[in-house]
């Protein structure tokens, strides 16, 4: 596959962004949602702080407190000695004994960031959106931006210890938001909403992780409302190719084309390598898959993708189309922005039905 | 508390049933969903059958297999020396390096008994509802009914090899059935739908199984048509109880009283035990819990619900209210369909806030 990886790369750095809360580090700047506003390319960034510590033999963790404190930011610190807690993830403290995850490593919110040539981004100061309540108190991680009509919907990854949801926020301004509570119920995330009503009805990817039957895997519902959501129906598994074997998701927004809905996702393998593919969808009922890639369009091959916080992952919440140019913003390595450039044509050539 | 079980119990066995797919046999009728229809109590029974098996060095299991087979039975037969598999849960075979399910050990569907009286049914020689598609290959399981106007809408635990989700059924005269969809993905059940709308909404309770942060507890959803759904609320969770400290889910269809929505609901210890409960809830706000019992109103202590195919459970999926009588049927140990008469001035007066 031909792709154009940005010669600016990484487009932005943890060290690009001030930490917002007290006596914490920005840690990952990544999985961005992305979107047209003002004829800019503005970028949701996922922002992840950790709190600041010296002592080498504990971790610090954080989390809002909306149960006892009302929604205070309160840290704990942890023994890397006590045998109930596993923290050979970096991401996830895990209980030793059942594989649930007591704590979160870092806490994300969303923070903006604009660019008049999509490649040079100014970001915000502040937050753009964070967590406000009991169901966001352990973070808001991966938004997707969604654009109907003058409308941007915010799809994202509501975390508490309740477990992961999907939330909804809308805004028309990127100033005022309304929040519409959890669209899809835990454990789920990774959903990505199209941009426009398919026979009467809107559609979206969504990625629930099942317990005790299934797998990791691309489901599509549908919505009158974009809050209310059902008709769920698996679309597509994990599979023994080993670039996919592990977790697939929905990853940018679904664009029309002239052949179908192309969606962009991820497949992480058994060991956590996180590549993205394509699929083709019918343009009259997305549950129809037409074609998809046997192989990546894009694996962790440039040192920022290979090393970071969590090395060897790509990972898009977005793109933007400018006639045959595709621009993939992703993730790297879980700890930086980065963009590449694609044929529309070429990623088409290579979908196999 | 004062509760009287039918001396009828059990009221239907497995013996009562003749199996309806070829060399089966019938080894559960339980988790009946209730409902009044032309002056009759009618129930919904969950059917299991399984495979006739006289190898005792083997397991054999059945599915629908509308992948390769155009959902015709098929059965697998399973060595017990085969070490990826755990045969250890009578309900289930797991592989053994994942703790994931392989196989369900019966396959379950829907079948209809008819009572003038409440204790003495009829049972209908064939199914009422059974697997139809690619999401109910592995059965149809645990349906509630909730009557609205003149439809009632079933419920149902919708399995299959991409997990465990929630199924809507609607019918006005238990002879035509519309299938509307999984109204809840995976993985997820023990949905009860309220019998009207609050505030222009419809709400139900609903059971997800969160796989990596969160425990199998009581959510609340909302819907404007009943088959799309968002807003999920966190509702309640399992506690240091003892006799709610495993999983906890909503049971029968909640009923309205004068103080509030009240719903019996299951809740499990770790050791699997099965009880009933019942919490009252706002009647102008479902997310507000008023009160609870704090012990159970029902638990095993009848022979047949101490012993039987899987043991040391009693759990509803619906009831009947009949003045100050609430007749709750229930599936016990996995097996039989019971009845008990409690008053309704008991639970209330159990109530704690």
């Amino acid at each position: 596959m031909e792709i154009k990886r940005f010669h600016e790369n990484p487009l932005i750095k943890p060290s690009d962004v001030k930490p917002y809360y007290i006596d914490h580090e920005v840690i990952g700047v990544f999985n961005a949602g992305v979107a047209k506003y003002k004829n800019e390319t503005v970028l949701l960034l996922r922002i992840a702080e950790r709190p600041l510590n010296t002592n080498p033999n504990t971790v610090k963790v954080s989390f809002f407190d909306f149960e006892k404190e009302d929604g205070k930011l309160t840290i704990v610190e942890l023994d890397k000695n006590d045998d109930r807690y596993d923290f050979s993830d970096p991401r996830s403290i895990y209980f030793r004994d059942s594989r649930r995850i007591a704590y979160l490593t870092s806490i994300s919110y969303i923070r903006m960031a604009r660019s008049k040539d999509g490649r040079h981004f100014d970001i915000d100061d502040k937050p753009l959106i964070y967590p406000e309540n009991n169901q966001e108190s352990w973070g808001m991680e991966d938004p997707r931006v969604t654009q109907i009509g003058d409308t941007y919907y915010i799809q994202y990854s509501s975390v508490s210890p309740n477990g992961i949801g999907v939330g909804l926020i809308s805004t028309k301004n990127f100033t005022d938001f309304k929040r519409h509570g959890l669209m899809l119920h835990p454990q789920n995330k990774d959903v990505a909403i199209f941009p426009e009503k398919i026979n009467g009805k809107y559609y979206a990817l969504h990625r629930p992780v099942p317990k005790e039957i299934g797998t990791p895997d691309i489901w599509l519902a549908e919505s009158d409302n974009l809050m209310y959501w059902g008709n769920h129906q698996f679309l597509l598994g994990v599979s023994e190719n080993s670039w996919e074997n592990g977790r697939i998701g929905g990853g940018a927004v679904p664009i029309r084309t002239e052949k179908g809905w192309l969606a962009i996702y991820h497949a992480a393998d058994k060991n956590d390598r996180y590549c993205l593919g394509a699929l083709l969808l019918d343009l009259n009922d997305p549950s129809k898959i037409l074609a998809k890639t046997n192989e990546p369009i894009l694996e962790p091959e440039a040192p920022y993708e290979k090393e970071g916080f969590f090395g060897n992952v790509v990972f898009t919440c977005g793109i933007i189309e400018d006639g045959d140019d595709i621009t993939i913003y992703y993730g790297a390595a879980d700890e930086y922005i980065a963009g590449a450039v694609v044929s529309l044509k070429e990623i088409m050539s290579k979908l196999t039905s």
